[in-house]
């Protein structure tokens, strides 16, 4: 493992993609002097370049990349050196087609778009590894080069031979014998017994899946994410084994897309030396699912400081409605990054480009070529100011005692799984996460984001919102975290099936059963229109989509709110187990907000979880903190003025004016507020 | 043909697929105990088990059938033996390619899911029926073995060239010569002429259809479906062939899926001994479709009683909402099937699977293995009810003096003509057809569902809707019915083309013009939101999607009700025609429910269509008669009692009280109340 | 080029696709009692014939057209006659499969539908070309031959290697070096570098697209709808020149599709002799639509009368409500394609065919055979009002001081542009086109609808919707333009691209800035429910969709209107540039039809373009003129009577009685009113 990236930088990173090989050379002098207007010494560099640096099998040309790092390293600019494989040269899939994908629907693809480029291709594997190895060996001598970036927002989806042959060779490493296989996946069942590896096939819309969504064959379908995620990440790992053989101390990332569905982040943070991301939010994105991005990324490296590679300035072009940030909402942004836990904050891009997909994608320079635009004035704004903070906040971290679990396999099985529901809405797992993840966010609880393998006992609250796969061991270490006093919260639908998605017969929850103290003998679900209620602490709150009904409870289990309608009123919709030193709850349906706000809001204050500061709408407050103190962010979402109590003395960070406890403070509309204690 | 279902029984079937193999021996004796607990006395085996029973060209392994058949006659099981040729196995599909089919995109399948094998192919017309033939030959001595199941929920939807191949070859047989395919095609039209039969492709995607459902060229897609229909019955016969060489008097049957479109199920039945089939309906399924599934079923084969194969003893995975069946429902459910004409209620499934696509499906025994859950007890109910009765309904049939015509050939080629409409909810056959079935079943009349080709004699109403397409001989059958007092009734669109979908000329409604005293000069089409409306019978009522514009009206026919707007205002909406000693109506729009519920209750009662009740909301009844006496069946589908008054005295079958003529009976909700009265 | 089409015939042409090979020889004498009840003098025959006269590689067979051609001559009838090209022989299709086409999805095609040759086929450009000269070569002789029709409804939409090669063919010739290519396409973006033109494969869903309407890739996309229209139309040129060897003066024609977006109407016309289309508009078309198709295809060949080639007498049979048009509708239509430059009005089709797809579509005598009937009899009044006016309307052309852009480049690369929405109704550049005809429309302004590389200076007005893309040279042109006292009006996105989709840097609107005084700063895109607001003339009017933000003005520049919210409120919304003798205005934003009418009623009038008369709601009025005076059409869409005060004196056409100026004229409801003045 190399070094970490705040540990290769002297304050917050500011800058962004940079393509000064699309511009004359006159351009990029005057890139120079509005980099400097705007505070940005950082710049990412050779994100697309393949064709260019390659131009046949043995045949490179660096000459115009050895221009550009001298120019940049001249003008006392860090650099993020990208390997540029996410997307592979016409020459190449004209040469060698096996880097050509085969698409879902069973068809070879030719040349073109990004992304391109088979998982098990032989002609990738050779020539993608052997790029990023010239390219640092190459520029290795540069101390400016602060880190590495494999490739660009990888995404594995291929069907080919090469894959299907890969694939086969995985299930063999995994299961052995073929007759493990048919156990795993309960061939028995519509007459799909293997005999030989070679019989398998790969799950697409020829085959056994009706949808990337939906398949007639969980086992198969859950395996072959798993497969693709895997062999991505070997030819991801294939280039920062290469990297390190040159530059062991440059830490290498690759920027993840936060809730991205192919790639299973958990696995792939191991082969990465720090977390870097991309943020898009939609128009009418909600708050909370940005700072759960934050929160799942920070976590994925054990809240180790991260990056934010990929942000945009002003405008993006490839969503439905590219609405302008409204003033002050970058920098807002760009502080509730730093606030979340990263220690840098890039664009894509610092200069727009010319021509094709992306000439409508807003820039740090627009093509109009100017620093005096409203977009360039303000983001110099937050530039000078993280330039001016040094290094201030470089490697603070967040004390979380709150963790909830969001689990690849979890989410791939559970959509699999055909039924209780088919509609995407109801199925969505991220939806339930965002359920509970929505309400921690609002109260101001500092969470991390974790897999069913990561540790527990670090935390008060654990909550495993639809933990409808239950991994080997994870029952023993929930059991024990609750024994020791820790609360847990699971929801409907949990407890149903083992790793290779076989039902852990007995009875619903399964292995969470004994934690829960309960049995759910049947799940209804019903459409939209169709709702229940329940009544929670003195108030109603509505039942809808998936109704578990649990007709037994364990003697130290207790209902704390019941269906009010149906056949099953009067049966548990919550319920609350006394399990050791501590308490598991179950909400057997699924709400609205203010549900979820109040229950957490309940069982944190019982589990001893601090919030950071009280709930105020609009209103977002973190904390992170290193050797030179603690400091509390205070973000106002709102478009208007908020007046804040400072919960402590210490320092206004960015005036560096003194404060003491109690002390109001105005935030202007989208205005930021961070206070620094003293470190103890 | 072998014998009826009925006469191998001795009771009311009860129980369903059954599935041992993918469970360890413990869990059968469990399954047995539990199966006598709920009155369980059928078993049906090996639905998909190809895989397991062969496992090479030639290589046949039956040691775990085998014991399963022992252990099932051992516990006085009855067996339902399916043929297991649903589903190919993996092995299969890759030593021989011709099995898997191609879609209707033109692209090769690989081996997955089930209904997987090409109607046409070699491998699949060799293998299935010869293992048919081996497990009839094998398991031929047990006494048990109550009905042959030749595969499952067969479709046949395939366009590779050994399909292609055949078709010409039908083509051939059909129609002679090329010159007679251009004629019965209208190839003129589009450049289409045919020089040799080698010329015409398969109708699909790439060729002349935009979707399955639209098409450019009419004749080639119509006579494909019938030409499909036809493969996969070829086949399901040569598997009935084999079987009936070592058990003769088992009868065969193969589960329908009521109204699915790909399969001529008229045709069919003639190659079955009974019908069977399997009733999934809805959350939001109208009553009225499922009694249509029903009576649809038991007139497949004059009104012989029928088995139903499959419906779920509380709960389905695979539709968007799957709602547990409310208290009471199952045990009304099945009734209603034996209202209507069944000798047998099967569940899928006995005992739910661990794994895969159907886990989450609802069976008599769950996940958690116990027979204490409320699905359970309430199935044991049903079952022990049908365990009492014994034979006495047995063979029971249904007299009907209305009939309703559901055509195939109707469907198809109506759905696939160009205009008036192309909004697949204004083309609906089915939705038609279901617009008088309703009222007919809301009105209690006792209904046959048959084609064209069926005997009109037997009825005195006879309902068309859309009778789009007059075959040969229909006309001279309609007429000479109506000529000797009987009613009948067509609606829009009706009378357009010859069997080959050529337009009769001379004006619409063609060869019903006589019958009907009627001359449809246009048809208008408008949106939804366009709606005209007419008075009939003193009330108003809505006219909506398609306008028929009668401009001529016979002596003998008169207007009973007359579209209020638009520029046809005035023009007949509903006709009258004194035709011999009948009379015959035409709709010439639609309209909502409450017409049809009027319309149809004032012309039974004209024709001397008797109700087996009063219309009551709600409350369904129906008749069978056998030997033992006339049973009424009186369902309440509603949420609360209902009160009935006895038409005749009679004994209380359930219970084995006696009953007077004008006794008042509560029904309570989902409540069942069978009236037996001495046969006569 | 040939002689025009108004030249060849004595009468506004009326009759329709006639094709008695469908039908036997009595049915041919019936027609021609109708044709001449009808007033029908017009017959477009052979249209769909390719696989009856060709029956192999060299064997043709004319005999029936033979047979045809002399029945209709001797019947009086004028011939439009066409090459049959528009869908090969199944035959051939087996034959030489290179005819076929692959579609967007890289699949090869099988014989079916029409429309159905690849573009780059040799076989089709050997034999299509070869049977139009067989056919001009064999009917040369025949003197009421009127026209030629090339094929029918041409499209062109194939992605074959046959294609591919000619495509790398079309990119040399264009761009000469593939460096050359690298620079139009941007390739450096996304690793897309060309070494050799053998790299390059056609853009589709295999490659760089995600659909037909979306692109990774401008540049490639917008050459290849470029290519293929190309393609096209090198092939309808090659079946021109075959023509005009035998039949030097007999114009040539093909039926265009008013808006179609495959094919670049502009540089087809100029192959042809005349325009010629079809008009189908939908249940719930605008009313403006359908006069905005007549203009711009009368514009096409310089206001040269055009031929409405097709038409529905009474009903189509493909939309998906096929409302029967009203009574009056279709004399007011086919009196509308007068009155705004056709010499003939033709239906499709003269009689109705037994079969296929169009057999419910309507026609002129329809499946019953009869004259007697309502849409009969209508189409007989028109037929026998044109037949009463002998030559007087012939080759009357149109004054227009207005023109609006409608630019084939323009639309297809302004809707590949990824951003500032992804919204297909946003991106859609004929609605905003629409957005500026509709007004003129309903201001009774004659406009002629050009392309960006026709002369502007014939004109007063000019409007530019979305002029994203300016063309070399089209920058000095405006700016002459309104230098010399002409009025432009150009909208928001104009200004972005050149020819090759490359951004013209330094500022929005790029070569526009100049002549419209404004610099365009930023621009926001929102979702629909997200409205501004501005005010101008006094009157508040909605601000929708897209929002550029104008930063400065220059000097001659003012703001007539400005956003009312937002952080943008404030910044002008509409502007007015003094450019030498005239004004540029520019709309930053899309508004309701209130506006625009309002907006181009001031700007119209300011710049001296007259209206044919006042702006009446359902009233159009249109103009045109020849040797026998001026003739002003008064067209009454509505369902209620409509005044009109005649503007000048003349006589009125139809009726034949003298007018005096400031006479009052009531038109019926759907009726016509012609007032014709003296030549000047």
């Amino acid at each position: 493992m190399g070094k970490s990236f705040s540990d290769r930088i002297k304050r917050i990173s500011y800058g962004g993609d940079y393509n000064p090989e699309q511009w004359p050379k006159e351009v990029w002098a005057e890139d120079m002097k509005l980099f400097r207007e705007a505070g940005i010494d950082t710049v990412t560099l050779n994100v697309f370049s393949w064709a260019a640096l390659q131009k046949a099998d043995y045949e490179y040309d660096f000459s115009k990349l050895d221009e550009i790092m001298e120019y940049v390293r001249e003008n006392g600019l860090k650099v993020i050196l990208a390997t540029s494989t996410a997307a592979h040269p016409a020459w190449m899939a004209s040469a060698h087609p096996d880097i050509l994908r085969v698409n879902y629907y069973g068809q070879k693809r030719k040349f073109g778009a990004r992304h391109n480029s088979c998982p098990n291709s032989p002609t990738f594997l050779k020539f993608a590894p052997r790029l990023a190895g010239k390219l640092a060996e190459r520029y290795a001598k540069y101390e400016n080069l602060i880190a590495w970036h494999i490739s660009n927002e990888y995404n594995s989806v291929c069907y080919c031979k090469n894959c299907e042959a890969a694939f086969r060779d995985w299930l063999k490493e995994k299961y052995g014998t073929i007759e493990e296989v048919n156990r795993a996946w309960c061939t028995s069942f519509w007459s799909h017994t293997f005999y030989d590896f070679d019989e398998i096939v790969v799950p697409n819309k020829l085959t056994e899946e009706t949808s990337r969504f939906e398949t007639c064959f969980q086992g198969i379908s859950l395996d072959y994410r798993r497969f693709l995620s895997d062999s991505m990440l070997h030819e991801c790992a294939l280039e920062a084994a290469e990297i390190k053989k040159y530059t062991p101390d440059v830490p290498v990332t690759t920027n993840f897309m936060h809730f991205f569905k192919d790639l299973d982040y958990r696995k792939w943070a191991d082969v990465l030396d720090f977390t870097s991301w991309d943020s898009y939010p939609f128009f009418d994105e909600d708050r909370a699912d940005v700072s759960m991005w934050h929160d799942y990324m920070r976590s994925l490296k054990g809240g180790q400081p991260m990056l934010l590679m990929e942000q945009t300035p002003n405008v993006t072009n490839w969503q439905k409605y590219n609405f302008i940030r409204r003033p002050g909402v970058v920098r807002l942004w760009s502080w509730r990054s730093v606030a979340h836990g990263a220690d840098g904050v890039l664009f894509f891009q610092l200069r727009r480009s010319q021509g094709a997909m992306e000439k409508m994608h807003g820039a740090v320079i627009d093509h109009v070529g100017l620093g005096t635009t409203r977009s360039f004035k303000e983001l110099a704004v937050t530039g000078r100011e993280f330039e001016a903070l040094g290094d201030t906040l470089l490697g603070a971290r967040t004390d979380a005692s709150a963790a909830i679990i969001f689990d690849y396999d979890n989410m791939w099985a559970s959509e699999y799984c055909c039924g209780p529901s088919r509609d995407p809405e109801y199925k969505s797992y991220r939806n339930e996460v965002m359920r509970f993840y929505k309400a921690l966010n609002a109260l101001n609880i500092s969470t991390e984001v974790i897999a069913e393998e990561d540790d527990f006992d670090k935390y008060r609250l654990l909550i495993a919102p639809i933990m409808y796969m239950v991994k080997p061991g994870v029952r023993e270490r929930i059991e024990r975290f609750v024994e020791n006093g820790g609360t847990f919260v699971a929801s409907a639908f949990s407890g149903i099936v083992n790793e290779t998605d076989l039902v852990y017969l007995g009875g619903y929850p399964g292995p969470l059963k004994k934690v829960l103290g309960i049995w759910v003998e049947e799940i209804d679900c019903l459409p939209p229109e169709e709702k229940n209620s329940f009544v929670y602490g003195g108030k109603r709150y509505e039942a809808k989509q998936y109704f578990d009904i649990i007709s037994s409870l364990d003697p130290t289990c207790r209902p704390l709110a019941a269906y009010e309608h149906d056949f099953y009123a009067g049966k548990p919709a919550v319920t609350k187990n006394d399990f050791g030193k501590g308490f598991a709850y179950y909400v057997a349906t699924r709400s609205s907000d203010d549900f979820y706000f109040d229950f957490l809001s309940y069982i944190a204050k019982e589990a001893g979880v601090r919030p950071v500061y009280e709930a105020v709408p609009g209103l977002e407050v973190t904390e992170r903190h290193n050797e030179n103190g603690r400091f509390t962010f205070f973000l106002n979402h709102n478009d208007d003025s908020l007046e804040i109590t400072l919960p402590a003395a210490g320092r206004a960070l960015l005036s560096g004016e003194n404060a003491a406890k109690g002390d109001k403070v105005v935030l202007e509309p989208k205005g930021v507020f961070i206070l620094q204690e003293s470190a103890k």
